[in-house]
């Protein structure tokens, strides 16, 4: 018997805990699901003999070291900054870890300590990252295989409402972490074209787009996903002379969320005086010059010409933002305010269903044809818990414990799901969720 | 007898080191100027007798606890982060320590340390914080004795280069820090215009100027000076309806400027990749979208619509931004590689006379009556040496230093120079080096 220990039992967590209870007899595990609030670990485990919800807080230190000691497999999908704690306690206590999060540099500084503790650290096992790992090194690898030289790779993944949900005029709605919606972007992005380094400040991201179609989903538009340059030697492509990474929204969403980047209204770095007794409009005015005598919506106008755009202003207008309500936030951020507002309005309703979308161009040499290939996913979920971004980040996850609770992953360190030992069975056993993707392939004209 | 320490002998310490040791001998004093480079320190003493230059390190801990130890007054010049490691020893030994830099969070935290030590820390004693204290605050409790009650306070410095030594397109050239002139700006800037707080995010700070003709020297643009508010409680003004504090360029300047923030050509956050190899025309280049026919010139009046007005993209052409000439810095900022051709572009010439002006606007209500009080103040450099800017941070510094060692200040604790016994004669000694503020007052029209 193999005792499975899920940390965090929040919104991604959904398929994973369904799939490995599934499994739970037939392989002989035990689940133990434990979050912060017991309540909400008890709903996930929903009465079912193999499971078992506790309370966990990772900073009562004595605590959480007993629970990960009585594990075989420790999954945690505690927020990212969590890992490294849980990581910590799993190499000294030699349990094997997996998370669908970041490798960040904090976390690298472990590898050489898991490698010695004998266990792996399987990381970026969600969606994106982890399904974008997995499908781009299929593709990859392929091309290498048959002697094809790359020429250039533009990745796109968006997570976003299934048509028949989507009946608000962003064309979007919340399927993951609304502070992550709001800080989106923030940085610089890199990327590299026909071997021209190319960098985007947060402030341009939005004015730099990019449009596809894709699948039978029509049209979606594209911003630079902040560092492309690295995926460069994760993919081993270090010469790749364009490399691009993007984020899919709906045509029109990039333009209208821009308003709010231009008037410095996604900004987390400080806060607000007195927001207490801020009112939306308040907020939207204390980016713009004083002038009692115009108001905020011609301002508005005045001040970010894309809002006077109708189809922009509609959006901005239905959001909320020209109300005279209190946003009822003590010593908030301009980005907490936004999230607030996004958190309302975005909401998927108990019905709705998500869409997650992800595709892969890739430009190769081989002899002396120059052939293009495109992979495409789409993904619809079924209802508010039962996301299409639940199930690309909880089944990779959950499948790659399988093979590490069964025995056929063995790897120690630190690692992303970019060998073939790893990336094949998953997407494999994805397909029978439908997670799988539709490759096309040209002859691309050279003339 | 006094020994007075001057730690740090760069850019604006001429001034201070010439007053110190013209009164040395009428005081008393010996003045030991202390660089980590002997032979600055020494030709700043220039063989004055009551002078002596010496090697300092302040990560050199023994060496410089020896140092401070014996000093009976200490002024660290060195660069602001650097006054921490000062300010400890300096309470260690008991010393009275002065310098011209803001006074920080981390420095705030010796306060009470130097209280129990007995110890004055003398702060914000140069021009800009420092001289613009001074003068507010005595136009301030001048308003105040007569009862009046401030409506609004404007104030605006600026360090350019005088008129008979204009001679570049920016109408600009250095004489601070190069740094700080690249990074100006960044972050958000805050202030409140009639009770309505207002927020200007970095990237749109440079779009929104006010000008004022300042004296005889004809017309200045400025831009919002980052956090005003803190300034309503330094000054005794919390409940003041406007507060605003700016920096003056000369018109066309700004314009031109954003050019490079609207890039993000001014981005200290991370390196470019292969910078070395880079000239300062692919610098331009890798800001912009990848289109091998179109040249960066038209490309970068695409982009940045501002610099497709002439007057700008004279002034872009002038600093050599579309030149084919390698950067030669490795593993360089975005940041870095602006202030390196700034520093080239932008230097003083040795006969080369700056310039410092500053504004002070205050608008308030006596019994029925608005009224304004503007106070003024420019000076001229004499050449790349004798600066406007080493006077105005040196000299208010070198005055304070006289009133301490002679008595006159009896202070323990962190202090800025808002109380009349440091600004009065201080301002009062400042006058006879054309350090003054001309006050000229008006009756405001309320119809």
């Amino acid at each position: 018997m193999k005792d499975i220990l899920i940390l965090g039992a929040g919104l991604s967590t959904t398929s994973l805990i369904e799939y490995l209870l599934e499994h739970a007899e037939e392989f002989d595990w035990h689940i133990v699901v434990a979050d912060i609030d017991e309540e909400l670990a008890r709903r996930k485990v929903n009465g079912n003999p193999r499971g078992k919800a506790i309370t966990f807080d990772i900073h009562d230190d004595l605590e959480s070291w007993r629970t990960i000691a009585k594990a075989d497999i420790v999954i945690s999908m505690l927020p990212a900054f969590m890992h490294h704690f849980v990581a910590k306690k799993c190499i000294d206590l030699r349990k094997p870890m997996l998370t669908a999060s970041y490798v960040t540099d904090e976390i690298k500084e472990f590898d050489e300590l898991a490698r010695k503790a004998g266990i792996p650290i399987l990381m970026e096992l969600g969606v994106d990252p982890g399904i974008d790992h997995m499908s781009a090194m299929n593709v990859i690898n392929g091309i290498k295989e048959k002697g094809g030289d790359i020429l250039s790779f533009y990745s796109f993944t968006g997570g976003l409402v299934a048509p028949e949900s989507d009946n608000n005029p962003w064309n979007y709605k919340l399927t993951w972490n609304p502070r992550n919606v709001v800080m989106a972007g923030t940085g610089v992005s890199k990327f590299i074209q026909q071997g021209n380094y190319k960098y985007i400040p947060y402030f341009r991201l939005f004015d730099r787009i990019q449009t596809r179609k894709i699948l039978n989903y029509g049209e979606f538009e594209a911003y630079a996903n902040r560092d492309s340059l690295s995926y460069r030697e994760i993919y081993g492509l270090k010469n790749i002379p364009s490399m691009y990474r993007g984020t899919l929204r709906r045509p029109g969403f990039v333009k209208a969320w821009n308003v709010f980047v231009q008037l410095g209204a996604t900004d987390d770095t400080y806060r607000l005086e007195d927001s207490e007794n801020m009112t939306y409009r308040d907020f939207i005015n204390s980016f713009m010059q004083y002038e009692p005598t115009v108001p905020v919506e011609i301002k508005l106008q005045n001040y970010c010409r894309s809002a006077s755009d109708p189809v922009v202003f509609e959006k901005l207008k239905w959001l909320g933002i020209f109300d005279k309500r209190k946003i009822g936030l003590k010593n908030a951020t301009p980005a907490e305010v936004l999230q607030k507002l996004i958190k309302e309005k975005w909401k998927l309703d108990p019905d709705d269903k998500d869409l997650l979308v992800m595709q892969h161009e890739f430009k190769y040499k081989l002899g002396d044809e120059v052939k293009m290939i495109v992979s495409a996913m789409a993904l619809e979920g079924e209802n508010q818990e039962q996301t299409a971004m639940a199930k690309t980040v909880g089944l990779p996850l959950a499948i790659a414990t399988k093979l590490l609770a069964t025995g056929q992953i063995n790897k120690t360190g630190i690692h992303r799901p970019i060998d073939k030992d790893m990336y094949e069975p998953i997407l494999t056993e994805l397909k029978r969720y439908d997670i799988c993707f539709k490759e096309t392939e040209y002859l691309v004209d050279q003339s």
